[in-house]
């Protein structure tokens, strides 16, 4: 059978599309721009032995629906689609953004389940309603499939009360809902569970630092998260490509107060012109490597500040698990970025961390162990998948409903 | 000759007088709810044999001014004042909360300094006039005197840019100072430096842990800061009496958008109706210890996010210094709270800290170690004494000046 799995944000959509149970991924794509006039569809073809087919096309894409449906003409085209007939795709798996305290699981997609995701909706504005929506056009699309919905908060539904709860008067928890939530768990459950394997330690106290981005970080025991950096929203704790991570709440009072922002300002600010973006004017870490290359001091102040947060975060995380097996850097500069794991791990001796910095200036595909001989606590790179986790979480879900 | 040390809040006013060189506090007070028609004074003497004799006071004190001279009367009165003449009184010491990146010393006060001060105001709305005020009404009251301001923020001027710094566009910080200040700055100094001196070892690295109504820990290596716990305003990071201390900037937004709160409502939300008030209706921690004793869940809870929350920058204080050499309690909470440093130094063997439970139980005045045998980390408990470390200050500038 095929898995289809959709990850649907406010104007793009990333797709994934599995033979199963080989979890053989056979195209990928992203649609862009979705609802202005000039949309942008990038459809990845993979062939079995590892080679790449991409093409772009730029065309008006109004709505996801259209997105989708152009997604699935090149899917099942004659020549080069890689799908026979769209019923063959028996499971599609949805990125759910906020399952609030209600969804810790996979959950099939049915009216009540669409319905408890919209009433979630003042709990994260902008991301459910575009969750829904991929679902509900992807009901259409694909009328015999079982869809199933994978929330990002789910993972994080394990944290003990002292590390969700905020300081704030109870009747904001338990009436409203304010809490930590925590997000990016598809990643740090994938990332947490393969180094488990990895390591052969089904045990293990693992710190799951992913970095996108969005950047998040998690602490995990046994697989279970039992603490994170992120909070009520996406937006606080590590620094990240255009959002600020963690400030200061008098921050806010003092833009609209003293500065004359209006809370939206402060909103967009804090999420979209902030971070690596606010710190070099720019928000991709290759671009700003290579500034840092040039000599530019902003780069070297944002790559310190970016680092600082991550080893601050890393200390905390080692005293809420009283140690770890293990520290695992992932996501696009988690994986690829020598420099960033260089100045995380430089002088934590005595936290018992000891990165190699040969094995870690060299490039290489699949999970790499970077610890020098000694080192009490494995420093471990592990390419995420979130895609495949989330077919993996739909297809055991399919098994048991 | 004296030292009388002032600060000076918005509706309060605390003093101690001391007789200098000898360092001996002779009197202190506590004038309250100024401007209020049941005006609160405290006033206590102290004997050269530690005897104590407090009097209390309620009566009308419309002004700040009025404040001080009724302190001013119980410290002269024929029969039972400590000071015979104010003339006596050669330096006035200030606590100013907020110094900006000017103020990195004890200051003598200067028309020159007041205009800066006030042009400070926009950082420091709360505290910066009344502590002007606090100024204006000492210069009245003791012509001849000295005044030297001392900040709360100096003591953090050298934490570095990545320290300090937040990921916001760099404009906000070289155009409107937005970056962490820090606080509490000159208990953190008065302890750090005392620890210095009881461990015998000038270079060591120091977390102190200050734990009042506010609270704050800091970072510190030889006596100087290098990372501190708050940031631009004093309401971040620790759980406080009742200040919520880290939440998210998220859940701004939401109280305002979702929820139908002001700005205003926001910021004395999380500034007096949060910590330890907000989840248990008590701010006061012997009221909190006494609801746990009668087997509370929430002073339980509140309990554990308190400890948790200090647990957490006490790791990543140990990873940005590396380690230490001793975790430092002080404070009201931080000398007399037990349970409190239990739970935060609770299974931290693996970051080389373990406690003396015994030693931690018992009550004794003074320093004191309680550091089990084998602990890689000494934790002590510092008595702070932010007024003596003020004179102290003050009396280095004067004699410089
Ligand atoms: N070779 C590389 N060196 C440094 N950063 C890289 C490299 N390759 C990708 N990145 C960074 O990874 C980030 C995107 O990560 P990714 O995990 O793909 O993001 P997302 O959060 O959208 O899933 C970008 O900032 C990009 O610059
Ligand atoms: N014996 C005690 N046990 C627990 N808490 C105490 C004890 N004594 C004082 N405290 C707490 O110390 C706090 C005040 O600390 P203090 O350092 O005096 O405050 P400030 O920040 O105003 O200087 C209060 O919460 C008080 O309950």
């Amino acid at each position: 059978m095929h898995i289809f799995v959709i990850n649907s944000g406010s104007s793009s959509l990333k797709y994934q599309l599995f033979r199963w149970p080989q979890e053989q991924p056979l195209a990928r794509g992203l649609v862009e721009r979705i609802g202005l006039p000039d949309g942008q569809l990038t459809h990845t073809t993979l062939q079995p032995d590892g080679q790449e087919h991409t093409e772009r096309h730029t065309l008006p894409i109004p709505d996801h629906r259209t997105g989708l449906e152009q997604a699935m003409r090149l899917l099942t085209d004659p020549a080069t689609g890689v799908l026979q007939n769209p019923a063959n795709v028996q499971l599609v798996g949805h990125r759910a953004v906020h399952g609030g305290e209600e969804f810790r699981q996979p959950t099939l997609v049915t009216p009540e389940v669409k319905a408890r995701i919209r009433e979630l909706f003042p709990l994260a504005p902008l991301h459910n309603p575009a969750n829904l929506l991929g679902m509900e056009v992807a009901e259409q699309l694909f009328p015999q499939a079982r869809q199933v919905a994978v929330f990002d908060t789910a993972f994080h539904s394990t944290l003990p009360p002292h590390a969700y709860r905020f300081a704030l008067p109870e009747e904001l928890y338990t009436r409203h809902g304010l809490r930590a939530y925590g997000f990016h768990g598809t990643s740090h459950q994938f990332v947490s569970r393969e180094t488990l394997r990895y390591l052969g330690q089904p045990d293990a106290r693992v710190i799951t630092v992913h970095l996108g981005n969005g950047c998040s970080m998690a602490a995990t025991v046994a697989g279970r998260a039992v603490d994170t950096s992120m909070g009520f929203g996406p937006m606080n704790g590590l620094v990240m490509g255009t959002r600020a991570g963690d400030t200061d709440q008098a921050v806010i009072f003092h833009l609209v107060e003293q500065l004359g922002y209006s809370l939206d300002d402060v909103k967009n600010l804090l999420n979209k012109e902030s971070g690596m973006l606010g710190l070099t004017g720019h928000s991709d870490m290759r671009d700003i490597t290579r500034l840092l290359n040039e000599g530019d001091p902003r780069a070297r102040l944002a790559y310190d500040l970016y680092a600082h947060r991550i080893k601050k975060y890393l200390g905390s995380f080692l005293a809420v698990l009283n140690g770890a097996d293990a520290v695992v850097f992932t996501g696009g500069v988690g994986e690829n970025d020598a420099l960033v794991r260089q100045l995380v791990c430089a002088n934590l001796d005595f936290l018992g961390i000891q990165l190699d910095e040969t094995e870690n200036a060299r490039r290489a595909p699949g999970i790499r162990d970077l610890s020098a001989a000694g080192s009490r606590v494995q420093v471990l790179v592990v390419p995420t998948n979130e895609e495949l986790e989330i077919a993996r979480l739909c297809a055991a879900v399919s098994l048991t409903a």
